[in-house]
């Protein structure tokens, strides 16, 4: 019951990067839960990850190998087990997987980077994974990313992916993103995985910088760092056969070009993830304005987006306001004057100077409320600063699915 | 459904405190939400207050006449309408009820304490306040705290009081309170409403640090200070009429006995209040041990207390440890070494060295998952301070509370 998504298709192949999936055994019923992501030789990798201090094995691991700056041939990514607080006996798991791919594969170690997601604390199955990858090295093809995009999925009810394409220099670009993640609220489970590919040529370390800008306004909106679960990992992989000259300087009109395109990959995965939040009903961007800062926009933005009483009003399309301005009072805004509090959704202003609009009746935030998707503005009459977060709300069916997680 | 708690029952009488409740008809169906306390003359009153920005009226106006360091002479208490968001209107209706009471009781507008719980954002029905005033004024008596507990409440199943006896200088002095509140996980509707009496004499300012402490320790375990709704207030009274020589050092021994009948008092009614949590089946007290800091205890025990799936795998009595590890892994403690820490529920041992406990099994944590009475116990291997927090789990019903509270 994704809000105005739908399923990925058409993803645009990326030169340079061929992709494989296939059923590995990993969940017990019958459905792919392995991908295997090559890229070629001389390929850039970037890659953000969780700042859990419980972070999975996996990310120990791949975190370990970027630091290598160059050589990474493969992403090999489970779904069904995130080989988190798994302690030694994961890492060395994990490991395992990269050595034997490597050793099918004819390179080293560390040119693998492993991706884990689906439960915690269970033992990888390291046998029905190294058993799966002949045959996956096999299959591998470019026009595999639609494919992948149902093989990473763990209780997202759709797939998610989109292709762009630009011109840098006068060459053509491709870029296309697949990601997974549904575990919302706040992602706090071994949660959320995207996997971008360009055939670009970019130097590594703007590749980083755009990578990191990315994720600021798109991945890092839906999710505060603090609440990154133990698997989280976006990784930007830029192959350089587009054929344009490499990119370095971020001056440079290409740079600009490449990094709007990454953003609206993110932006458009990362909203989709909320999209597709565990029981969502209705999707919430919460525009939070007229700040003094962009931290306190955020503040508000999260307070507002984290509150159960908020979102359960959302799911019962109930205009309860106040839950809302309860959430701006409890932000931490030294000074606020409340007085000065203005809240719209959509077009409808629903408190104006700190209570309700006189013109406001509930009829009006009823009928503006049973709508999917929503704009919900909070303006603070402080300053000039913005800051724009996503959410859903919360319904019956998110306790369902995460009291059932493991049934 | 609260979980292991029975209704207020034969709560003591304090001498010098006198109660009347009534149904107003704030709540369309039949039932009382009007109540009455008042205290004698020379009573002592120390209250603490939400620190939401967006406190309600009656906060404003308790919190101006408490300025005032005696004559206080009655609370006045409401409950289904916060008289929150109401901006100016709404501090003018609570104080057109504290003027008429005034009047009514012969005394001065600054003597009342009003207190509303309820929906935010609607006008307060003044006119039915004071017309029911007369009639609350002749009820008065000793004897009527348990019926005031009934007044008081809003979503709650279940009323909440405790009454204490203690021996001060070789006089019995007794300790009565109520409390109001149920909008938990983290209580952020106008919420929770404390009204504590007692009969010892007892300095102004010593009372207040006796409240700060007991709060401390009870009220703020269960709502983190910015999560506090609009409208929580907590009220201790003491009229000095158990006949104690009046205490006013806190190195006394009476000073120590009565905090520690205050302390057992505010945190009966604050677990009371978690154990009656919307929608609760479990009461989980979450105790973090070995931390370098009682607040990095605190930030852990809320990060787990907080969780949704943590709350959502406690409903289901699944011992998914591993949403605790991510819980406690993102609560941001500088350095923590993951491999120290150890969770135990109950007396289970489900995580060892940062991960699966080797002899944990599956069945060992669904058995003692399935009682209603919970400790976890979690274990970080940094220093010796320890803090206790108490929360309940997130069910279906939560969400139908909340998102049916208005209908």
């Amino acid at each position: 019951m994704a809000v105005g998504l739908t399923p990925a298709a058409g993803l645009l192949p990326v030169k340079g990067i061929r992709l494989a999936s296939t059923s590995a055994g990993i969940y017990a019923r019958e459905r792919e839960d392995l991908a295997l992501i090559e890229f070629a030789p001389n390929a850039t990798v970037s890659a953000v990850f969780t700042r859990n201090d419980f972070c999975a094995a996996p990310v120990m691991i791949a975190r370990r190998h970027l630091k290598r700056r160059r050589g990474h041939r493969f992403c090999l990514i489970n779904a069904g087990n995130a080989n988190a607080g798994t302690g030694s006996r994961g890492v060395e798991a994990a490991l395992a997987t990269c050595r034997e791919l490597a050793s099918l594969a004819g390179c080293e170690t560390e040119s693998i980077l492993p991706f884990s997601t689906g439960v915690i604390g269970q033992d990888l199955p390291v046998t029905r994974i190294t058993s799966a990858l002949p045959g996956l090295l096999d299959r591998l093809a470019e026009n595999n990313w639609t494919q992948c995009a149902g093989a990473i999925i763990t209780t997202d009810t759709v797939t998610k992916g989109i292709s762009k394409q630009v011109r840098l220099g006068g060459k053509k670009a491709t870029i296309t993103g697949i990601a997974k993640g549904s575990g919302m609220i706040r992602p706090d489970m071994a949660t959320m995985l995207a996997f971008i590919g360009t055939d670009a040529a970019v130097d590594k370390k703007l590749l980083d910088r755009i990578l990191d800008h990315a994720v600021a306004s798109s991945f890092n909106r839906i999710c505060v760092d603090g609440d990154m679960s133990t698997n989280d990992a976006c990784v930007l992989m830029a192959t350089g056969k587009a054929g344009n000259k490499i990119i370095s300087d971020r001056q440079d009109e290409n740079s600009r070009v490449l990094q709007d395109a990454v953003n609206e990959v993110c932006a458009y995965l990362a909203t989709a993830i909320v999209r597709d939040g565990e029981g969502a009903t209705k999707f919430i961007t919460i525009q939070v304005e007229q700040g003094k800062t962009r931290r306190e926009c955020l503040a508000v933005a999260y307070a507002v987006a984290t509150s159960p009483l908020v979102k359960t009003a959302l799911f019962a399309s109930d205009p309860n306001w106040g839950r809302v301005l309860a959430a701006v009072g409890r932000a931490g805004l030294a000074g606020l004057d409340v007085n000065g509090v203005y809240i719209y959704i959509n077009d409808c202003r629903i408190v104006a100077g700190g209570c309700r609009d006189p013109g406001y009746t509930e009829d009006a935030g009823r009928r503006v409320m049973k709508g999917a998707d929503l704009l919900l503005r909070i303006m603070l009459a402080r300053g000039k600063h913005r800051e724009t977060v996503w959410t859903c709300d919360l319904s019956h069916e998110y306790v369902r699915i995460n009291a059932e997680y493991r049934s």
